[in-house]
């Protein structure tokens, strides 16, 4: 096999992955030699073909390593895709008895397309595994700091507490969100076959009825059963050439899990500020100008994921507008931004595994900056606590009145609120601990924590 | 209620639409209202309220007209989201009794997002209507041409034959789809309510046991549940200020729906061409210029709404990276792509049921356009037919002779081949006759129909 | 004139502002109308329509109020587009004499092009307003702050001193930036003539000489050069209805200005956060919940803006894909995000202006952030004095020791390198000042300021 | 060098071409080599390390097959970028005495972003030359069938008659577009140096003053300017590591291109259709299952890269809010969309030339199809000529009659007209021959052909 060197210079989170291996040219054409396979076999399963002419394309296949994968790349530019030159070599490598059977009845995008499915279910399989490892770290973090208080932030800004338990809470329930739209996606891939035009024509011709089959007697309509059992994928009601559900599922359910994960990653990079400290990665990433730096590197690069993954989908959902029997563009438009979605989910997903795994937490920078305002963080909890006591208009002013003290005067909330004789019966110290306030944290993080 | 004068000038699909109501200003407004009466009125029912403040609050914002919506809106520029001086107003609208109980534990984007799911809820609803309508239309064309023969397209070049039924019911298929994933999310759409940082703790102030809730007697889970039973929504494990699953769900089943129907469009619009002619729409639209236009107007309308809605939902799903507990951009980021993708897609909904149920097929067209290869449509039947006889490379040298003689000396295929000893007893306009080669178009539509 | 009612009630960043009343449905219908008179006035100016006949059409066009919008909204379902229902009511609005000159040789799209570059241009000089607003007060905060030294930050962890100034001056820099490139676009926006198909047939035929013209005495051309003239927009080499230039253009142009000023809004979004608190709003904005919070709204909007625009402007850059002599859809499908566009870069750059004008920097806070690390942050500066006395090895060993007992130890970098004999002579307090290191950056400022 | 393997076996368009080398994996390690040396050349320059170790080091760099590429990526995954890892092997490679001038007062991205802007000037230049070549060829196009009339469409239907010269001077007026647009970026790189957080303090340390410069006589700012003239890119006045202009402006100048050249792909598609046939690209793609086809492939490849950029674009614009002084995610996220936007539009370009050099046009099939209406492709213009005659309304009343019963009797308009008697003396045979109908399209043509 010949081909020219990449490193994966430019993509850091996916080199040296599973998941980059597994959406490299070379698992591409495993996957195309595997279609062709499957679809020998599934016309000898039902008859059409000697079973010999299977086992004979079946070997040849079966190693995509001894075919040239550059030079098939540089012929696919003749007819704009890389099945043509491939069934020209697969052809010549097997007994010319077999030849007939090579790729017989099938079209290019038959596939192309079965093969990108088979590429899609090894990655997203690899995709789930570090969902799930996602999953079960989060759950350990949401679990060991389910009552640890922390600064609640809203746009930018301390609101109320909240604790870190219910913030990994919502990371993994994202994460499961993750899961659930790919697994989905995942079990419902299916393989593709319908010949020239969708018809299965072809297919039908060389079937002992010819083309004119009706129903379960179709032979056509059992080669294309046998298929996807062969290949352990779904079957489609009908070819999907130009009805590009699985492709759209795929991104939909790719970008989404980017996302999902974004969200994560953001946080850890806002806790990870010098200036804030509450999170830092298991060990951080150098700097090739400063020894003493310890970046949130798998952060930064589950971030960048998100950032792309949208312009990806974007492409995949614009080529449903796919016209006639085969588009002009949409589909070929599909191929390159489909891999790199997978590999990019594919690196992301395993760089929020370790993230996950390795975060650390730090509950006393937590709690340190709970009393950064002096108080202020649990203003709302005294708004509401004030106005029994001194109706609501005044207990309004004097809230008012006392944070401005407690920012220009450098004294706590409680302190100055000691100054006012009405409240002097109120366990001032305790209404304004922060760590007092986290309302219904702690069974939001239980209930979230019992899905599975 | 003041406001802009809009017209919907540059949205015809949607001007004028169910769907251009149901995302207005006007709307939204009454969301918001909605999401606030109901608020008041959970906590009543979980008895943390008077019954008669939230009879009071639903009373006053029963009416969206009663408030000035350009006010509302110019004065949002403070805060950054109308939430803030709309709850001024309704308490203003409501006795002094129960306004102390307006918007009581709530932050600004349980409202804003409690409000967008119910809007949404309403436009979906409008939206599976019409997809309903099309797949109905879809069927239809489908089973009266289940058997009408047609060129099957590739690349722009006629590939092999299909039919119209065919065609038609990968339509409807894809417009199923749509519905499907439309009615999933619909299902799930969830109220928002968490409170300043999504911990619910100013609900449980209020609450009878205070901040402490544990599981089912936890007073602000019950608020909670209650509200979204007011609602007709569904109860969300957690908090989502900055987990947008729904908002995520929301824009990939909407641009799944406008490509799904972007894909019938472009085909109504290849086969409207002047030289094509093999469809038209019902009424087709007219031209400024030229009084003997018939332009296919809902077709292009339902094409451009395809072209638009991937931007928008990679917007929406870029938000999904959002920092801490309310983030400052993703979350404004998304108010106005969500509102345009609903409406986008309830226009091309609508503009989609009209096509289909009004198109006409043009089955005489289709015939003659079967012949303009001289049956050459057919080839790739006679290379399967050929070879047992000829031999297989002999058939392919014959067959390329035959194809360039039919080219160029003007004979159809089948003339060319009859001079041809060794093919005499073949039945060649049989066998030539694009209407005998349509494959399992006919089973493959069949099984599709029997989808609901 | 009648219409939908609107707010701007999920544009915060827009309503009010001057740019969401140059975007309005209301100004299209007066570009439409100021397109259709001058097209009036240019044939009178060539000769080839009566002086009478052009006063009269511009007297009728002269107020969009006396047409009723949303009528016209409604009628341009059927053709598709406004141009034809807005026809209709200005022919009958006018004289019989001067009817048949109403729309004279015109095409819809000549009408809605010309409009749009109108809108755009008048919009565009609003936000070129802005920008050079925005960049007269970064300029001030960047020569004010030349010498005020904070903390460099990459990937969210301190790197090495920088100045506020710098920062500032690279704000000012991306503005300009973007004032250049709108400004470039606004100088370019050309009028649309070119008729049914783009030949200028039908100007033609009214034309003295016909439609044979050629070159200068072309009346066709004639009339295009004094079309251009009267709108004061370019005359274009060629009518552009599938040749989208002008439209791209603008979307590249208005994506880099939300995606520039996005840059600063990002950064004092950082900047403003509780744990830093380096820079603040002039006002914040309010919560609904915390009486305490001051928002960083203005800067929330901007880069709320910021991740809107990429989206709008990749479906205007698709829309470049026009095939035909007008396309069915890649041109409809620009009307909506290139108004929404404009109108989101101009709320966008009013509120950058704004933001700008008011943000107060706090140095005291800055100087402190510096201290933070224990003088770490200028442990680059250590590697490169170290060596040449310890030699290159020892010095690397050396620092890094010192640097991890500054982070356990809680001394600072100065004190623990004093414990080095070598080291004695070394003012290590000098060189382990932040202030002192902030290289070039003083002299940067200066030259980024002198552009103008 | 180690490394992947890869074919280009998603990319038929780039496989093969110079674009796709120059784009490699290999080409940005070579790239990040040629800036460490251009850096240490630099130094040299300006006196401030020695010129032996300059040599050295741009010796060790000269051939980045003396490093191991993929071992190199692998170990970029630590620090997030492959800078870190490079400068070690780079460092081990050098002499003892030249290894303190490696990476000498830069940072990982002053490197990165360099080699990013060599990389896309090297392939700038092959695009500009695939630009100018696609001039030509539909130059030559315009000129020859300058007076070629065809079909003028609009929306899909036959509108009024225009050229092809026309047709083709307008993809050559977006060609130029696209190369003027390019070109000015091309000429506009800048080389990147700021270090650690772009003050050049590190540099400046190292230079003879200290960081203390001034203007000229900085020597941090000499050295900058030095490093520009080593590598023939611009000096920036601010190092730009978050100030992404030429980032941006090569995202939109790349997919304009795309665009644009989708445009002539888009109608190369359209007019190849097997019922239009108007032309065909010089040799068409084959199929694997139809041996009579020939796949307009080239214009596919080329639509399809037009419907990949405007994602990639979008991502890199989204980049341009890049928070502090070196962004966690943005940066990283502009390095594979940029190299694939490059690769795109270089392997579109080369198609494009390949297209418009071998495009054959079919003037009868354009003439036998301007007839397909029956006249009515000029019905406008017999609406301008009856008015006179007739009066408005009646002319009209004739017209629309005339249209209807031409559709329905099969006889031409001319015929149909010739029964009224009030236009016996008008020459109808030659009013509705759309061959005379085509305006000012010469008159264009020739206009946009003397653009250079």
């Amino acid at each position: 096999m010949s081909g020219l060197l990449v490193g994966g210079l430019l993509s850091p989170a996916a080199a040296g992955s599973a998941a980059e291996a597994a959406t490299s040219d070379a698992a591409f054409l495993q996957a195309l030699l595997d279609a062709e396979a499957a679809l020998a076999r599934a016309q000898a399963a039902v008859g059409v073909a000697p079973q010999e002419a299977a086992a004979a394309i079946t070997d040849a296949a079966r190693d995509a390593a001894r075919f040239d994968l550059r030079d098939i790349a540089l012929r696919a530019r003749d007819g704009g895709n890389p099945v043509i030159p491939l069934v020209a070599d697969l052809t010549a490598a097997v007994p010319a008895s077999a030849a007939p059977y090579v790729h017989r009845g099938a079209t290019s995008q038959d596939i192309m397309d079965t093969a990108t499915m088979l590429v899609s279910a090894r990655t997203l399989d690899l995709i789930l595994t570090d969902l799930t490892r996602t999953a079960d770290a989060t759950a350990r973090l949401a679990s060991a700091h389910r009552d640890t208080p922390m600064p609640g932030r809203t746009l930018t800004q301390h609101a109320v507490p909240t604790t870190f338990g219910l913030k990994a809470a919502g990371w993994r329930s994202l994460t499961l969100d993750a899961r659930d739209r790919v697994r989905a996606v995942r079990d419902s891939l299916p393989v593709q076959l319908g010949g020239a035009a969708g018809t299965l024509a072809a297919i039908g011709v060389y079937g002992e009825g010819g083309g004119e089959g009706d129903g379960d007697g179709d032979p056509a309509l059992r080669v294309l059963a046998a298929y996807a059992e062969q290949l352990a994928l779904r079957e489609p009601a009908l070819p999907w050439h130009t009805l590009r559900t699985p492709v759209a599922d795929l991104a939909t359910a790719l970008a989404f899990a980017a996302g999902a994960l974004g969200k994560a990653g953001a946080d850890v990079l806002t806790l990870s500020r010098t200036e804030i400290a509450e999170v830092s990665e298991g060990s951080g990433g150098g700097s090739s100008a400063m020894p003493h730096k310890a970046n949130p590197v798998r952060a930064t690069l589950v971030v960048a994921a998100a950032r792309r993954a949208p312009g990806l989908a974007g492409t995949l959902l614009g080529s449903l507008v796919a016209e006639d029997e085969r588009p002009a563009g949409a589909w070929h438009a599909e191929w390159e931004p489909l891999r790199e979605l997978l590999r990019l989910v594919g690196g992301a997903a395993h760089a929020a595994a370790e993230l996950a795994e390795g975060l650390r937490a730090h509950p006393d920078a937590m709690r340190e900056h709970l009393g950064l305002t002096g108080g202020l963080i649990v203003s709302e909890r005294l708004a509401a606590e004030l106005a029994p006591l001194l109706g609501r208009a005044r207990a309004k002013a004097v809230l008012t009145e006392a944070a401005r003290r407690t920012r220009t005067e450098g004294r706590t909330l409680a302190e100055v609120l000691a100054d006012e004789p009405a409240l002097k019966d109120l366990d001032l110290a305790g209404l304004t601990d922060p760590a007092h306030y986290t309302g219904s944290a702690g069974a939001l993080t239980d209930r979230a924590l019992e899905r599975r």
